[in-house]
C-alpha cells in the first residue's frame, strides 16, 4: 500500500459535498482498488459556517479557492463552476505546480480545455473531467479508451437532463413550456435562471468536449450550432406522436470527408430508436465507430451521486497512475477541422405553420416549397376553423437546410401564414 | 514517439483476422493515440496456406501457438479459444515471460482467470480480456475504472447474442425453437454445435467474469446457476406478450448482506424496461452502483469488428502504460464469497401447465400452491378443448424458489397435468 493520495476540494455545493461523502463512505473499497488511501486534506468554499451535513473537522480550510493549489495536496478537485474566475485560476495554478486536476466544469473545459491540457502536458500533470459530460456515464473514458481502436464517425446524445425532463413532462401532461418549466424549477430539475439549460448552451459545452475527444480535433465551442427548446409547443409534441416521433434535444457531432458537424437542437427521432425511450432526467449517448458499430450508454446526467461517481473515478485513475492524454491524443496532435455551417445540413424537416383556414393557402405554400425544390413527404391539417389560425404540419424529404430556410422565409411572408413557421429537424440515428 | 509495440497473434479465425485488419486499417490513428506504432510481428494458426483475405507476408509464422510466447513480441493476443490446451499454455508462458496478454477467451478467464491474474501480477505483466464479455461494449473497463467509485450492487445483462437473436426471432415469427435455431445456424448467428450458447454456458462464463470484477470476489464459475432457452416455446412467448413481458436470457449477479447471486436463465422482464427493447444479436448490460445508480450499456456482443475493437482497446491501454489489476483489485484482495443457492431466490414466477380441460383441475392445482404458501397473482386459461391438453398460465406474487419448486413437483404429479410444468422467473430490473 502506497502513501495516501491527498485531495483538495474547491467548492462545497451539492457535488462537492457528494464527492467528500463518497470518498468517506467507500474509503475502504477505494483504498483496495487504488492501492492507497484517498484522503481529503483541504477544502475551500464561500461560507465557512454553513451546515452542509458533512464533518469538516481536521481539514485545512482555505478562504481563497485559488490557494488550494498551494496546499500539500496531490490532486485538486475543482467544483466551483464558471468558465473563468477562480475556477480557471485554480486549475491553471494547480497544473502549473504539477498537481493533478479533476473538474466537473463543462464550461471551463469547453472554453479553455485545450489551453489547460497544454499546461497539464507541460507539467506532466493529469487533467481529467469525466464529470463534465453526462454525469455518471463514463462516456469520456469510453471514447478515450474503451473505443480507442475505432475511428468514430458520429456521437449523438441527450446531454441535458433538464431539457429531457421538460420534454418528457410536456408529452406526459400536454402542459405548455412555461408551466412545465415552473414545475421543473419547483422540483429542483431546473435552475432559477434556466437559460444555460433550456437554450442549449449546457448541452453545447458537453458536445464541444465530446467532439474534441471523439474526433481528435481542437475544441471549437464557438462553432457549435445551438438552439434550445423554448419554442417547442404542446402542438409540436402531439404532432410528433402522431407522426411516430419523439422530440428530444440532441447534441450531434459527426465527422466525415465533408467536414465536422457540431449542433445542438430539438430533433424528431423515431419512437423505436433506443434514444427515444430515454425519458426524464436521464442522459444517453450513442457512439458509432468503424469497427464497434453503434453503442449506447445511458445513466443519470446530473445530481450529487452520479457526478461524484465520475469525479472519484478520475481520482481513482490518478491514484492508479493511469496517464491518458486529456483529449486522447497530445494537444499538438489535435487537428484543426472546420465545422460545417448548419445551412449545409441535408435531411428531412418537420414544419408547422399557423395559417388562415381558407382555400388557396396550400397552393401558396406549395409554390414556396417548389421554388426552393423542397419535396413534401406528408401534410397534415386536422383542425378546420374558418375563424381561427389552424396548424398545418408538413414533413419533407431530404433537403439542404439552406433551401429549407429560404422556403420558410418566403412562406413566413405570406399573408395567410400568421405566426413564424416552426421547424424541427428529423434525425435518423 | 516511443518504439513500436510488437504484437503476436495466436489464432487467425474471424476475430484474429479482424484484429490484424483493424491494427492495419487504423494504424495512423492508433499510433497518435498510443504514442507509438502497434505492429503485428508474429502469428500462429492451424493452416498456413489458407486464404484469410489478409496479407501475412513479413510476419513470423509460428506453427506451435505456444511458441508465440518466445517470439520477440511485447504483447501476446490469444484468440485460439478453449479453456485449456494451447490457449491456456500460451497465456501462462507469455505471462511468465513478463509479456502482456490480451485475450477474448471467456471460458479461459472464467475457469483460470484468478490463477492467470496471479501469474500476471508476479511477473508485472498486464492481463486484459475486455473482448471476453459483451463484445464491443467496454463493460469490463467500465466496471474496473469508469464506475470504480461505486459499490456495485447488481449487474444484469443480455450476454449471449445467439439466444437474444433466437428469442427475438421466435417472438417476431411465432416459429418454434428448433426452426429458429436452424435459421440462426444458416445465418451464422448460431454455431453448428450450439450447446454452449443455447444452454447458457457462454453467458455464464461472461457472468462469472463480471461478478468477479463488479464485486471484487474470486471467480466461481462452478456456482453459477445455469439454465438455457431450449424449453422456451412459442406459447410462452405469446403469454409473455399478453402479460406485458418479454422473455430474455439474462445473466444476473448481485451482492448484498445475504450473499452473492450468480444466475443465468430465461426471465420475464417488463416490456417497458430498457433491456426489454434490446433485440437481435445486441448485448446490453445494466449496472447499479451506490452513487451512480442505474447505468445501461448496449452494443454488438459478437462479430469480428466489435470483438477486434475490444481486443485493440486492451492493446491501446497496454501501449499507454495503464496498469489496472485484471480484476480491479490485486488477486490477494479478492474476497471469497459464497453464492446463494437458487432455491433461496425470492420473487414472482410465471408457470405454464398443460392440463386436461375438466372441472376440478384448478382446485387440485390451487391446493398444491396453497400447501406451499404460493400466492397466485393471475391465472389465464384462454383455450377450451375437452379433448386436448390446454395451457393454463399462472403468475405468482413473491415466493421463495424452494416453495415454488416443491409446489411444482406436487403439481407435476397430478393426473390432470400432462406435461412437465414450465417455470420462468419474473425479474424486475
Amino acid at each position: 500500500m502506497s502513501a495516501p493520495l491527498r485531495i483538495a476540494v474547491g467548492g462545497l455545493g451539492t457535488v462537492g459535498v457528494g464527492t467528500v461523502s463518497l470518498l468517506r463512505e467507500n474509503a475502504a473499497l477505494l483504498s483496495v482498488r487504488c492501492g492507497c488511501a484517498i484522503e481529503v486534506v483541504a477544502v475551500s468554499a464561500r461560507d465557512r459556517t454553513k451546515d452542509r451535513g458533512i464533518d469538516l473537522a481536521g481539514l485545512e480550510w482555505v478562504d481563497d479557492p485559488v490557494a488550494l493549489a498551494n496546499t500539500g495536496c496531490d490532486v485538486v478537485v475543482e467544483l466551483i463552476g464558471g468558465e473563468n474566475g477562480p475556477a480557471l485560476a485554480l486549475v491553471e495554478q494547480a497544473l502549473e505546480r504539477g498537481k493533478a486536476v479533476v473538474t466537473a466544469n463543462k464550461a471551463l473545459i469547453a472554453h479553455h480545455g485545450e489551453a489547460l491540457a497544454s499546461i497539464a502536458e507541460a507539467n506532466d500533470a493529469p487533467l481529467a473531467f469525466e464529470a463534465a459530460v453526462a454525469g455518471g456515464i463514463p462516456i469520456l473514458k469510453t471514447l478515450r479508451e474503451g473505443l480507442a481502436a475505432n475511428r468514430v464517425s458520429r456521437v449523438t446524445g441527450i446531454l441535458n437532463g433538464t431539457c429531457n425532463y421538460m420534454l418528457s413532462d410536456m408529452r406526459a401532461t400536454g402542459a405548455p413550456f412555461d408551466k412545465v418549466l415552473a414545475e421543473a424549477q419547483r422540483l429542483g430539475y431546473a435552475e432559477a435562471d434556466p437559460t444555460f439549460d433550456i437554450d442549449g448552451v449546457d448541452a453545447a459545452h458537453k458536445l464541444a468536449i465530446l467532439t474534441g475527444l471523439a474526433f481528435g480535433c481542437r475544441i471549437d465551442f464557438g462553432s457549435v450550432h445551438i438552439e434550445g427548446i423554448r419554442h417547442i409547443s404542446p402542438l409540436d409534441i402531439a404532432f410528433a406522436d402522431e407522426l411516430g416521433y419523439r422530440i428530444k434535444l440532441l447534441g450531434i457531432a459527426s465527422r466525415d470527408e465533408a467536414g465536422l458537424v457540431q449542433r445542438v437542437h430539438p430533433c424528431m427521432v423515431a419512437q423505436g430508436a433506443a434514444i427515444a425511450a430515454v425519458e426524464g432526467v436521464m442522459n444517453a449517448v450513442l457512439v458509432k465507430g468503424d469497427f464497434v458499430d453503434a453503442t449506447v450508454y445511458e445513466g443519470r446526467g446530473a445530481g450529487a451521486g452520479p457526478t461524484a461517481s465520475a469525479v472519484v473515478a478520475d481520482i481513482v485513475d490518478i491514484a492508479r497512475g493511469s496517464r491518458t492524454p486529456a483529449f486522447s491524443v497530445p494537444v499538438e496532435s489535435l487537428e484543426t477541422v472546420a465545422t460545417l455551417p448548419i445551412q449545409e445540413r441535408v435531411g428531412p424537416y418537420y414544419i408547422r405553420l399557423m395559417v388562415v383556414d381558407q382555400s388557396g393557402v396550400f397552393a401558396d405554400i406549395a409554390a414556396c416549397l417548389r421554388d426552393h425544390e423542397v419535396s413534401m413527404e406528408s401534410l397534415i391539417q386536422r383542425v378546420r376553423s374558418p375563424d381561427d389560425p389552424v396548424p398545418v404540419v408538413i414533413t419533407t424529404h431530404d433537403v439542404r437546410e439552406a433551401a429549407m430556410t429560404a422556403a420558410l422565409e418566403q412562406i413566413a411572408a405570406l399573408d395567410t401564414v400568421l405566426e413564424p413557421p416552426r421547424m424541427i429537424r428529423i434525425e435518423s440515428l
